[in-house]
């Protein structure tokens, strides 16, 4: 695969690590980068991440062969539609968000004939933001989930795939509503978690956290705005995932209130047969 | 310190730790273990941990300037005990357990004068488990918690802090029920919420967990039975943090029920600060 112009739409962590690894993987002759802000892009230049910076999406994308969305999930699928709309035809656009449901069904007929839009969630990233993170190597050995619909032309999902798979992606495709469910799960309960268990910590006991209460809430370092955004795409997901959670909490409660050891050791067993089967 | 002989009761990751460090920083002339398992025993032995092992107590603490309990936490009372009415007079015991008010009501009056014992937590460890994964600079940069109590001898205190210190520990003093209530907050209450996290995957999204995931109930993987014991030696202060969170998920659950991204940014934000306040 090697595309003529790449165009990234949001310069930051994702889109900066594209960029890079794009430029150093011989698969793009030239990246695009679209940002609000002209320091951002200078320093996306700058390191090599983008070619060329723009402040709006419609000048970046008129020779584009592959268009990105790395922007929070509450701005990709007005930013599909906008780039759709200025694109040749025969343009391939994807994304990066981290919920799919939502932005696949927005953006849902609203593309010009020719245009072709797959929804992609590489897991891959940090709670670190900005470009100044981006690594060439974020995706290798990740996985990409892939989310086609019914409608989604075969050609273009098989665009999208070997397009990640040439960052050294391994890809897995699955229904934006699947992949929703799932992520609630793997992801957003998880942040939901870390952010609870960091927000009631009192300092007076800061100076008694080890590596486990810091791997524990890691990913509550992650930026709020973002997060705000991902919950609110993916509301009801993370509301059933929650509800397991509070349920687990509760068996949890009871076998401490009863000083059940036996039943405190199945719970924990179980667990770690699940965590032990993730490896490290 | 120059310790004459140093007596490590269990010789796990812990105890290992402790005797690899304190032949290679050169503290005690002599390092004796006591374990369960003869192979176990002689692998400590093997790695240099340990000078000689012993499958009980007494016969190892009979020359003992320091001893060093470092079983479950459901054992070392009744251990500190057994060492204590078997070493010489003036022998310091203390121990590594991650609870310590009921250890030091459980030992308080029970050892033979010229005898102390002044409980510790050096805050280091991992989900691992035995000497296999030993390593002499585990307690290097760490913070130990030492929990003297009013009948505490300021010498004994000063002699294990000296210890500690020996061992490249930074010191900190709490009450033991200070300590407790502490540490249900930043290590036993994550430890839950994790094996919550990881208890509730079901098998088919575990290809879809992340580097946030596994950051997230890393710890779930740690021993079943020692955690056990942990959660019954500190039930109810497990049980107030418990409270603590769920109130925390309440208020995260009602936010995303109303859609209310300002309260869900406020949450996220609140925890965030204090997130990035520990460091990486």
């Amino acid at each position: 695969m090697t595309i003529q112009t790449l165009t990234v739409v949001g310069v930051g962590l994702l889109g900066g690590s594209l960029g890079l690894a794009a430029k150093q993987r011989g698969l793009a002759r030239r990246v695009l980068g679209v940002g609000r802000q002209r320091d951002s892009l200078e320093f996306a230049r700058e390191i090599g991440a983008i070619d060329e910076g723009f402040l709006t999406v419609e000048p970046a994308v008129g020779e584009a062969d592959v268009v990105v969305i790395c922007t929070p999930v509450d701005q990709i699928a007005r930013q599909v539609v906008e780039a759709g709309r200025a694109c040749p035809s025969g343009s391939l656009l994807t994304d990066v968000g981290s919920t799919k449901a939502g932005i696949v069904k927005a953006v849902d007929g609203q593309l010009p004939a020719g245009v072709a839009f797959v929804g992609s969630h590489p897991l891959a990233g940090s709670e670190k933001r900005g470009p100044g993170h981006a690594n060439a190597r974020l995706f290798e050995r990740r996985l990409t989930v892939i989310t086609p619909t019914a409608r989604t032309e075969p050609a273009a999902l098989e665009r999208t795939r070997a397009f990640w798979e040439a960052f050294g992606c391994r890809v897995h495709l699955m229904s934006p509503e699947d992949h929703d469910r799932a992520l609630a799960l793997t992801s957003h309960l998880p942040h939901l978690t870390a952010s609870a268990l960091a927000g009631i910590l009192p300092p007076e006991v800061f100076e008694l956290t080890a590596t486990g209460f810091r791997d524990t809430t890691r990913v509550a370092a992650g930026d709020p705005e973002l997060w705000t955004a991902i919950f609110a795409q993916n509301r009801q997901a993370v509301l059933e995932s929650l509800e397991l959670l509070e349920g687990r909490l509760a068996e949890l409660r009871r076998a401490l209130e009863n000083s059940d050891n036996a039943e405190m050791d199945r719970l924990l067993t179980q667990a770690k047969k699940v965590r032990d089967a993730l490896g490290s």
